[in-house]
């Protein structure tokens, strides 16, 4: 139950209709007994600039997620970032330090791999595909190199991305071999869509699937339906998948903590959802 | 359940340690199934100017509860403003109409008198005392010369607000009587507190007790106890007393008018309220 003592999560993005978040973690700080709240905040790309350091100066607020379009942006607003934001190139959490000043931090890409690891399935030289270089696919990539993988192949529409993001993970993994331009799904132990293809209805599939071998895993960041039509595809093909809502509850023990609020299963966090598919 | 198409109400003052209408509110739209929730935001005096305007930037904001200490400083930064809010000198509400406009009222008076009138008595013709000229206080002696009284007794420490507070009722109400410079409660029907006094243990109580009559009501304003040393010694004496949450129930069912939600009587929020003493 919501009071003046209760501690805010602001959940920043525009637009906020397709937020999943304040319906997993509140269930949660209520189960708990935690006296805080997530709270949808939809803010405009041209607002954020000076709604942001106007949030963190209020009294009652410990921390935000931050979510499209708003990841890259946050960067740039806060005192301090962590090396995976950095080769992330994007923040999607902002925690407000004790001495005033803000941290941000990414969890996207951790999120991800462990949803992928807790499924058998290991980064360990492996070759990847990552369509999409947005904040997502940056972060998603961030941690699949920092995972172990040999070979990362990464592909997105705007150049300027994907070649920045390919030049940060060199830079970062000497040992990793990077390769952009191509989406071409055949011969990857693991294909990640980090586009937004698959949130509507008349979306193309983002990769071509009859060159996906049955042994290659797919990976999924679109979360508006469990099995998008990416999924449905790999999966007559007898391809293991991971659906967008394990990077999203795998992802919340990491933030749970770096908000300073203990720490929790995924299984924990999908039990008391009120979320579901 | 809040997701992202939840409604926002902001409720912005501070500090919001002290807040009731997170859980007035809440309970009552949870019951009735409106997908709205108050949330209390802490804004201090110095960040509240540029604030204010980004947060009904917000895409899914709708209005704001404004509490101390900013109800005077709302004035001048919604582009409309109620007669009752002009005569108050400070909004309680702020609401953003579909043209993008803030429009600024007030409805602590309003909730003050509605509760006293519905106790039977009434202010028509009625002698009236009300020590404290700041936000609340003026919105009641607003409310009060707007329900018929007769004299306006008006005592504050901060001589400049009450001599405005008496300049705007005199304005407007040319019938009404107005005096100023006593705060000594003999002879009136009905004496209010609107100081803070009677928040800590050890403030002295806002009028000479012993001077008021048994058929004197006595409203209070204060509301971090149910029965204030005040209420406790008025009722001793034999008054009729209003508490200080009445005049919250009371007026809430003229912000959920205001806001767009319906309607409720203050016993329907009182019962669905998790504020209980």
């Amino acid at each position: 139950m919501i009071s003046g003592k209760t501690t805010l999560i602001a959940h920043v993005g525009y637009p906020t209709e397709s937020f999943k978040a304040p319906m997993i973690y509140n269930p949660w700080f209520d189960k708990k007994g935690i006296d805080a709240v997530v709270v949808p905040m939809g803010v405009k790309p041209e607002d954020y600039v000076a709604f942001l350091p106007l949030l963190f100066r209020m009294s009652n607020i410990r921390g935000a997620l931050v979510t499209m379009p708003h990841k890259v942006t946050t960067m740039s607003l806060v005192h301090e970032t962590t090396p995976t934001a950095r080769i992330a190139g994007a923040c999607n959490a902002v925690l407000l330090r004790e001495d005033g000043t803000l941290l941000g931090d990414q969890f996207d890409g951790a999120g991800f791999v462990r949803g992928v690891e807790r499924k058998g399935r290991s980064f360990r030289s492996a070759r990847v595909l990552v369509s999409g270089a947005g904040g997502v696919g940056c972060a998603i990539a961030a941690s699949i190199a920092a995972a172990g993988a040999a070979h990362l192949s990464l592909f997105d529409l705007n150049t300027a991305s994907v070649e920045g993001l390919a030049e940060r993970l060199r830079a970062h993994y000497p040992q990793l071999t990077v390769s952009t331009g191509s989406k071409d799904p055949a011969g990857y132990d693991v294909v990640v869509n980090a586009t937004p293809l698959g949130m509507k209805e008349s979306d193309p599939l983002p990769f071509d699937v009859e060159r996906i071998a049955p042994t290659t895993f797919v990976g999924e960041v679109v979360m508006k339906t469990e099995y998008t039509p990416l999924l449905k595809a790999a999966m007559a093909r007898g391809c293991q998948v991971q659906v967008g809502t394990d990077m999203l509850f795998e992802m919340i023990p990491a933030y749970l903590e770096f908000f300073g609020f203990g720490t929790a299963t995924a299984e924990e966090l999908r039990e008391s959802a009120t979320l579901k598919y």
